[in-house]
């Protein structure tokens, strides 16, 4: 268990920090497009079994962009009730705005989580200095630690390094979850934040699924990553060796789940968004092997035909999976 | 008046089409933060007696992006009370995806809009056939007639014109407010419009300030001007001027805008985004104008210091509005 | 003749201004990829038939990026020689860098053309002060006036007000030619040309071929339209009207060009670059028309497929050309 | 020494492959600026001492884009001189497009390079099937070995892995040179070229200066670091740590020099480009290191101010190097 006071309940803090892999969970769906609440828990609880040090509702990975905010609620709910307080809960605030964000940061709070995770402003591209005082404003307004979430491909703009520093330097931001896939930036930050002894308590958390071993021999505390929705067991696996050293062997296990990754590119970008394939894929494979009873995403993704879906099968069973 | 059926209260519907003025209503804060429903109010008034042929409601010149879902319904709610049926009301419904716009269009509905203005979803990058899939699913579900708005400064993507055409002739858009400065590819979709024979039940709206003349030679319907909260006199001339094909007049009328328009460079992009110097320099204008009581905008949005005012004061006094 | 001196050999200057219909030349070449002469001289012979008060050699419709610097010289060589100083010649000199764009502008300079057009620079990306500084040596070195040439789709860059109203006032540039497809910002520039005194010095020439009529309108001086190439009679009627202050038969022509401009999409994106599909089009267009004598494009280009020159067909057709 | 043949004259091939640490060479100036041959020489002569595989001549740390003709021959000149067949001289060919490309492919091919390094088409944005068909003639005219550069943040397209394996798998590749900052891509790229069995004939190098040992644990062959012009020792340490399997050794000297370019940023961004604080921080590390006369960088770059230089120096001093 890689967060002090794990399994205390209610007391959990950021404190010294996040840890470990942290998957940041799906959201199953019914057919009628409700949150499935039953293979959420099951989803859940397979990741816990793995031995996740905590897990991450609402965030990208989580349709959180798609889900409106009853249910957003009914996500964070079942996924508090779910843990039950055994690894901390990470709940994403995701939204164009201070005020929006703040709504659902004290709906977070409400409701249970432990840490709120916030991009910076989008619709309206904000300067630096405003997504700075846009963290600042969260953090006093949300009750809860504030986790940046650097996620450039869908906010267009990426949190720079001074910013981030100075955040981490006065305590807005508890760490940071770095979707970038910038990992020459990632590499330079944790160089500063170790040069400002602050790498003990900032958690920097990868995540990029095809290089999380890369993030972490640089320093990086944990890992978030999407596919570890589908194989937790193996991103577990990589962080065990990455924090004994084992570089080689990690390396392996990354390079068999970075083969594992392709299952996000099952479908036809011809007719289908990146976040379709990639989604759908996560959740035709979760399908496949038992975990949620229906792969449905939310509206306006596309659907996996069953040709990517035949895809998705395949390449889990090369990865050994299936 | 060019809405069929304004002034007959709430039956006003998109048909013919939409034509005129329509400003995209600032939202004017109270220090606090709070939407100033008095300033609101004049607004509106001072616009509907400018002659504006209709009103937008929480567009991105009404920081919808920035106000909590709570204040969105006081502003539309003000708007519409103000309006008294004189004109229609359209209502933005900005979010990032379908079961987001849909619940922000049925309270749209409840409060009295007569059409919503919807973008393409973005955080989740959209193919373009799955933005023509949320525009059809948000039209069944709103009970509203809908106007595209393609605006990819902020979301990221551009309507393409096989997707406007095919959402035009199988009538899920009532029309489009364009507000990607593409006038190239504008002219190019009216000339398709008028190829298919949906010239003249389809409305094409500018949103752009310094070269609404060109869009209307180009056979557009109408214009919502940001700008045009500052001076919709100025519009209305510039717009009645082309509707009687005085073209150098609305030429001239235009070049004097265009210079006015330069009020929203006024902010430092050093220090600030482009919305925070844009938003604010028309609400700066309209506080000097004495329109409203507070120039304030909504976080994260930075505010226009002194030197900035200052500059918007000298451009207005420039272009004769003080 | 709108440009002064024109018929009087190598005095032509760039004073008062280019103004009127300027054509950006396509470049024939053989079906063994050689620069072919006398289609080339038949296409200036065409163009100048038809009214073009100037004639534009190796800018990106000439497929400049693609020939190599013996091409180049044949290509210049050959228009000098055909227009035989009857108007005056522009040639395009696109290349990354200061030193680079020069080696071409002496080059140029010795085959006999009036003036240099000239991009920002790129691969390396520039701050507007490079650029700045980039066109001054330019204009130093190259013994020819410079008309900038802004075109942010190729060079990733655009050029700002600050630069070009700069860059006007001390003369460095005689005139820009506007690729841009932002008709917002050259309204801007145009106003602000007007209130410096520089409207009557500096031409604006717009290479925006749907929205020539709103360019002009807005106080342009010139078009630069690639498809100026294909209907070279059509952008002289435009132009016509406009400088009559006949905008709505101005208006009507524009449509007929804009719906013909189509031919630039006959190629399918699936499978080539919007170069392929636009360039191939001009030329499958010039090539049914009996102007040139073979349709290829330079490497790498795709070459348009038979069903693309079919659909190119059927465009001159609908729009009375075939 | 990690290339075959290598001491062996003009034999040099490109197999089985490039691996080891392989400086872009800067290109030093003379305050005249014109190519100092005397300090290129120096600079080839500490880096094969340092240990370096091979030098990359003329690549964008060469300020190859803001080079002559003339200046690019000096330069291969100089180096395949200096080298003096102890290591293989690669030899970049940046332009535009395939005829200008194979001009000085041939030219290098004259001058004793050993392969050609080839980005994707610029300027005209290329379909990948043009991309691949570029190439494709490139190889087949050039007479040498091709390694892909793939640089978007320069040529603004990004080499696929569809497009990579075909090329690999054809013999069109030699290698690829990865600039483009994305590990996630390059870690599925070597995944696959494992699947493939390309692994052992296709030379992946990074040009990743501060993840360089990310991309060695995910299997790249060498790297290409313009870094490497300033501490070569350095890079080769970090080399041989991770080619000996000490990884947590390669990480630490991977973080001296993640600190150490730093460098790159002295230049202030308010007043000048990316590169000119870049190259201009590379040359002012050499001119203060005492391996090259003048730090002055090509036009349109900017020069370091004296403060940059200074900041500069104390980097140097930090890191140890000074």
């Amino acid at each position: 268990m890689e967060w002090e006071g794990a399994g205390q309940g209610k007391n959990h803090r950021v404190t010294p920090i996040l840890t470990g892999v942290i998957p940041p969970l799906c959201t199953p769906l019914t057919p009628a497009g409700e949150v499935d609440r039953r293979s959420l828990a099951a989803l859940v609880e397979r990741t816990l079994s793995a031995g996740a040090a905590a897990v991450f509702a609402l965030g990208s990975s989580g349709e959180a962009a798609l889900l409106d905010d009853a249910q957003r609620r009914t996500v964070l709910a079942t996924v508090v009730e779910a843990v039950a307080g055994r690894v901390p809960v990470l709940a994403g605030v995701i939204d164009m705005s201070t005020a929006r964000v703040l709504a659902h940061a004290r709906a977070a709070a409400a409701l249970g989580a432990d840490a709120v995770v916030v991009t910076a402003p989008f619709y309206v591209t904000p300067h630096p200095d405003e997504t700075a005082a846009h963290f600042r404003r969260v953090r006093e307004g949300a009750g809860l630690p504030v986790v940046g979430y650097d996620i450039p491909s869908s906010v267009h703009t990426k949190l720079d390094a001074r910013t981030v520093l100075a955040l981490a330097e006065d305590g807005t931001l508890a760490g940071l979850k770095d979707s970038s896939g910038d990992l020459n930036a990632l590499r330079r930050l944790l160089v500063a934040l170790r040069e400002r002894g602050l790498h003990g308590t900032f958690s920097v958390l990868t995540g990029s699924e095809p290089a999380a071993d890369a993030a972490l021999l640089a320093g990086a505390h944990g890992i978030v990553p999407g596919l570890g929705n589908v194989d937790p067991d193996g991103y577990v696996r990589l962080y065990e060796h990455a924090r004994a050293g084992r570089w080689t062997e990690a390396a392996a296990e990354q390079d068999r789940l970075a083969a594992l990754f392709a299952l996000t590119g099952a479908g036809d970008p011809a007719v289908m968004g990146g976040a379709s394939s990639a989604l759908g894929g996560f959740k035709a494979a979760l399908h496949l092997l038992g975990v949620i009873d229906c792969p449905a995403t939310a509206a306006p993704l596309a659907p996996l035909p069953d040709s990517a879906v035949a895809t998705v099968r395949r390449i889990l069973q090369e990865t050994g999976l299936l």
